[in-house]
């Protein structure tokens, strides 16, 4: 594998690749991907450890409004101190346990959502940690956390005094010339941010687009540091005390008061309680004879525009049966080998790329496109190697940019940041395809 | 990486070797995927497609009572014909469009959950489709479907009706010799058959985890053939008619007349709607030497029993980052090189195993065990290459099985149809780590 995979990409990628190529061999490190963070996930109960790390005035916050980051330009995030995001949050939201904050519920008295994204590791490059920060003699780096000062909806006084401080935050920081700017085009952020923000990105969706419990409906409350929902037995909300149709006032196995009905994940550690991540298949689709690639587009893309086709994999299957489902469904292309080529998190909203390289079956049974299966793309055809080379070189740009100065109006594809790319340079450039097939 | 990838294990695997080596060339098909079926996927809206696909005489059901499916014994599934459970589903669940479904849904009257699993393809093999189900001329073979039979909870006409022509159901069955048996460690199924079984359960464990929208926190409907499950905006059952706290009569934007507020997952594409499926990690990490594997334990498990380290994929991580991050974090190894081997569908409840090779960085500072951080394993050591070939040998069976008679009171490792087996094989047999570390 090590032998037929491609260098490292240079763009964004030069502090990682001088930390992974000397450190790891060959491996291709893909936009989003390289945190220098360490998660510490095993500290995310221990609410001392956060509550440490919260106060210390090495920590760091990334703000998000609506999803969108706090940032000075769109190629700098703009990471801000406790001091100026304490009137949102209060002196340590982490002073209790969260054992406590769970019997203490309340679903009218809303908190902001902070998520602890783990300690800054670059000292251990660097030689040494210069935080300050320690935890148990062990555990070291400026801490890094994420916030969302997205104002509260509804109505209820605490929520209308929380939206009152958000707004004021927000205020504050859009008159120091920062802004939220977010979409997902945005991939100019530094790798080393890039991989922060998408972390965070990802599990602050999450935690937004799941306020209820998928399993009994009734709100959960954020715990875990961020990173896990809980559904607490009881809910000291007033409001809520009337039970859902057809629910039954029972007592709840876990930890009495209750006025809620049981709900499976208080017996059992469920999947609905923690962040999801959906695995989707990528993959560069080599003719049989290995010197045309498959490329496909959406009606929505910009003219000439196409890409590496993709989608989600399904229950009950592996990553070359969602790769070969895939590219049948979408081009009527049969496949042959696959082969794994490299992974990128993709936080929108919460996609982990698999990225891949596949050989069509030669012949008409193989290789005829047929479009009438599935509806999803607009186009999809096979170019030839040298097409998508000139493409890369001069045609590769992000969906709301316009490409280069040398563009001459064929092919585009989209940015290097992207697997895509990537996965397309492996073929044309770095014969990632072997056995036996000729490099394009 | 072809060079360096194993054969296919023999195993279980004949039927798919036979299939798989042929047209695909080496590459490792593990238990649980290999599916036989088609899936169709863009089908899955197509209600007249899904109700001439049921009624057609070559259908077959898989049951699940509780997630265990209906089975002859431990090694053979059994799949029924509509005529076994019409008393339970009725002449044509899918008699009516998706839409209509929506519109007149009401929480007050389930129905039992059917998913379409795909058109068995392997006359595809044969030559000819035996089944003579066809779809606009060109999607053959048997359809296949599974059914929960599990008696429905709770009160009210509807249920209480549903729930007694499921408990005659199960009792014909049983009368007939068959039972539902499920359990983890049951890994007996022939390989096409675990592989149907393995999305089938998937999937009814995503339905029946999933029952409330987690966006707004009311009931939800099954539709695209049990692939999503949808929020409707009205519920035609009488007691729902209240709002919850907090909660505004409003107009939905998609489908008047609404009794519920506004959902999020009604305006645009949601993951929350669609099954979950959660990629993990599992790796066999070798030493810097490449002659020692890391393996480690947990406390439930039998004595003497170990296996390869595995654990859940993070929000904003690629898959070699979430291997050094696990390793580190349960076992203290620092880890160099990883590289993807294969992957398996494992469906208890949602997993997609990602299955790496990994190499430990040299000296006390990458090989030293801690198990100080994170107390998931009770224990994790290195063992010689020797032993886990021995282990393979005669120490490998099910969770609940005793080893064969060879085994002499050793390490003992997972079933051949586990990844983690795989892993280590394709380790200490097959010399997967290749770049300069001496096979062992």
């Amino acid at each position: 594998m090590a032998d037929s995979q491609p260098e490292l990409p240079e763009a964004h990628h030069a502090d990682l690749e001088s930390m992974l190529s000397r450190k790891f061999g060959k491996e291709v490190a893909n936009y989003f991907s390289g945190s220098p963070l360490n998660r510490v996930s095993f500290l995310r109960t221990d609410h001392v450890f956060l509550s440490q790390a919260f106060k210390h005035p090495s920590a760091s916050f990334l703000l998000f409004n609506e999803l969108s980051p706090l940032v000075r330009s769109s190629a700098e995030l703009a990471f801000v101190r406790l001091a100026d995001i304490q009137p949102l949050v209060g002196p340590d939201p982490y002073s209790k346990p969260e054992a406590e904050l769970i019997r203490d519920y309340n679903s009218a008295a809303p908190t902001p959502q902070l998520i602890f994204l783990g300690l800054d590791g670059r000292w251990r490059k660097e030689g040494e940690d210069k935080s300050g920060f320690v935890y148990k003699d062990v555990y070291k780096g400026a801490p890094f956390f994420a916030l969302d000062v997205t104002p509260a909806e509804g109505g209820g006084e605490s929520v209308v005094a929380l939206r009152s401080k958000a707004e004021d935050l927000i205020k504050k920081f859009e008159g120091e010339d920062l802004r939220f700017e977010g979409g997902r085009h945005i991939l100019s952020f530094p790798a080393l941010d890039a991989a922060i923000y998408a972390a965070a990105r990802h599990t602050m969706d999450w935690n937004k687009r799941n306020p209820f419990c998928a399993a009994c409906g009734y709100p959960t409350l954020s715990t875990n540091g961020g990173f896990k929902r809980t559904c607490p037995p009881a809910d000291q909300n007033p409001a809520a005390k009337p039970l859902p149709p057809g629910g039954t006032l029972t007592t709840s196995t876990i930890e009495p008061p209750t006025n809620r009905p049981p709900c499976p994940t208080r017996n059992a550690i469920s999947n609905v309680s923690f962040p999801r991540t959906d695995p989707t298949i990528i993959v560069a689709v080599v003719s049989a004879d290995g010197r045309r690639l498959l490329l496909g587009r959406q009606a929505r893309w910009p003219p000439r525009w196409y890409s590496t086709l993709a989608g989600f994999i399904e229950p009950g299957e592996s990553v070359e049966e969602a790769v070969r489902r895939e590219v049948w469904e979408e081009s009527g292309i049969h496949l042959g080998r696959v082969v794994v080529h490299s992974t990128q998190p993709w936080p929108y909203p919460a996609s982990l790329m698999i990225g891949c390289v596949a050989q069509a079956v030669p012949g008409e049974d193989g290789e005829k496109i047929d479009m009438g299966h599935d509806a999803e793309l607009e186009d999809a055809k096979w170019w030839a190697a040298e097409e998508v080379r000139e493409a890369l070189n001069v045609g590769s740009a992000g969906l709301g940019e316009e490409p280069g100065k040398d563009y001459k109006g064929g092919l585009r594809v989209p940015p290097r940041t992207a697997i895509a790319h990537q996965l397309m340079l492996a073929v044309v450039e770095r014969g990632f395809v072997g056995g036996g097939v000729p490099k394009v």
